[in-house]
């Protein structure tokens, strides 16, 4: 993960090499690619799902008569098709949700506009798959393609629960889960399949990734009412005003007193400014940030003692490092 | 292909096959992507791409020593794969260029709104990798993620020289090859790879999907000026209104003395039903839907060219029937 996390020099090197599979895998000869898609390759962000990949892949030493040359590769290509497959799910949301800004810069829906955002969209993932089909391994690329399904389910229960006052936690929690935290497993149980983990093992990683994944999210859910504009790299409080309604409003909605002015704020669909500040503060005030934080942490806990099967060394390490990172990053 | 071609009942049965492997690869828990899935499975067209996937798999006798259960189930997983790429493009192509009808009904943009036609675009693409990668055969994944890649480009052009009169034919004919003829050509090859076929059949296939592709979009661009609205299933002349200016159009613009008020209507990007309908009978009055036809009909004898390497039969006959049939089609 990019200037997040130390790491050891052969798996630091292993990690960057997934950036040149998906610098090759993008080269196009296509002028009317070029232009969106180098924007969108500066534009990455940690790289969060292909060092789990690549992590998962090299927890346990040698496995079962697998070559490390074979591992290696494998990880590293099923590691970029990860990367690719969760830009290109970036670039449709924000096509879908007309974003004007992520990760501190413009869109590709901002800069090009919505055509070459789908499109683009498109060419990644063909190339995501193009890179799955090379490592001939029908699980992996069945766990991916069930992730894409989780997805595209969690955007669209997302958008049909819009504004609807009457969401619960449990509902919320489903639809993170199959947003964010499908992928991100997928990607550790892949990894470990890779490194020729047990059932169990694999299971582990799985569950790992889950907690990681909705914890990620809760943290991500939390921020947008906490931290600043330019610290998170896009505006605050937009999925309020897009009716997604997360964790730190359902608290709200649910407080005696605060509740009812936030119901009527929220049914009404009309937020100007100062409403939007409002919200903003008396989701601190009724404990919504608090609480969210506390189940991310709760989650985390669940996903460091997932690596406890694991063999001690620097990849066990690494793994419940990354259970710290998720809570105390910024965007 | 639905209604429009006569089969030899063993070649029906493995057509009709393709449909329920779609139908399962979609079957989904998720409720909100049920009703825009069911509403295209009831909107599919004639089933051209899986049906050549199937044909060119036919094409010769027992290839070498692949038993024909596993030369069945290849290509019916692949030729469904290649029908949920063609849907999911289209799917994407409506949300990108606004459209509102499609083969006389309404699209998934119109009916259900720009999120759920992107994340079912996407879907679908992840159904369709997922029945390739249980094909197991890399050549073939590559094939399909290259047309992807052709699509997207083609699209792309496409939109980069819209309204530009300087459009030449050559352009345009390089611009339908990515966006139309790549997809077709890539299902005849892997049909062929499936089949056994050698290094030169599976390049008779390509050549012949490519040649069959163009004059297929050709037929299209020339319907779009001569169809009514009820034989095309949307609306007429809609490309022109969109500043994508086809074969038939280029040839107004170069007549003597109908193109330079061609030329500055089409710059002036301001199409009134009168000028639209104008339009229309100079397309016809110049030749350039005559010319439209001529090159599709020489694309056409040279496809059927392609066939004369396999031997006789009903897998041949059906071959060159269907470049019949796609200049006598009416949408």
């Amino acid at each position: 993960m990019r200037g997040i996390l130390e790491l050891p020099p052969e798996l630091e090197v292993r990690i960057r090499a997934v950036d040149r599979v998906i610098e090759d895998a993008l080269s196009s000869e296509s002028k009317h690619l070029a232009r969106p898609r180098d924007h969108i390759l500066a534009a990455r962000g940690k790289g969060l799902r292909p060092a789990l990949v690549v992590l998962w892949a090299w927890a346990r030493p040698g496995p079962g008569g697998r070559p490390d040359e074979a591992r290696d590769r494998a990880a590293t290509e099923v590691a970029a098709a990860a990367e690719l497959i969760h830009m290109a799910s970036l670039v449709h949301d924000d096509v879908i949700d007309g974003s004007t800004t992520r990760r501190g810069l413009e869109t590709v829906n901002a800069l090009f506009g919505a055509r070459p955002s789908v499109l683009l969209g498109d060419f990644l993932f063909a190339r995501a798959f193009g890179l799955l089909a090379q490592h001939r391994d029908f699980g992996v690329v069945e766990l991916m393609t069930d992730a894409i399904s989780a997805m595209c389910e969690g955007e669209l229960e997302q958008a049909a629960c819009a504004f609807s006052c009457d969401e619960t936690e449990e509902g919320y929690l489903r639809r993170i889960t199959l947003k964010t935290a499908r992928l991100i497993a997928a990607c550790c149980r892949a990894g470990a399949v890779i490194g020729g983990s047990s059932p169990e093992e694999a299971a582990d990683a799985r569950e790992y990734g889950l907690e990681l994944g909705i914890a990620f999210q809760l943290t991500d859910d939390a921020l947008d009412f906490v931290a600043d504009e330019r610290e998170l790299g896009k505006p605050t409080c937009q999925d309020l005003v897009c009716g997604v309604l997360t964790l730190p409003v359902l608290r709200l909605l649910a407080h005696e007193s605060l509740g009812p002015r936030a119901r009527d704020l929220i049914e009404s669909r009309r937020f100007d400014p100062e409403s939007v500040l409002w919200v903003r503060s008396a989701v601190v005030e009724c404990g919504g940030v608090d609480l969210t934080y506390e189940r991310a942490r709760q989650c985390l806990e669940r996903a460091a003692a997932c690596t406890s099967r694991l063999p001690a060394g620097p990849v066990r390490d690494a793994l419940t490092a990354i259970t710290r990172q998720v809570i105390a990053r910024r965007r």
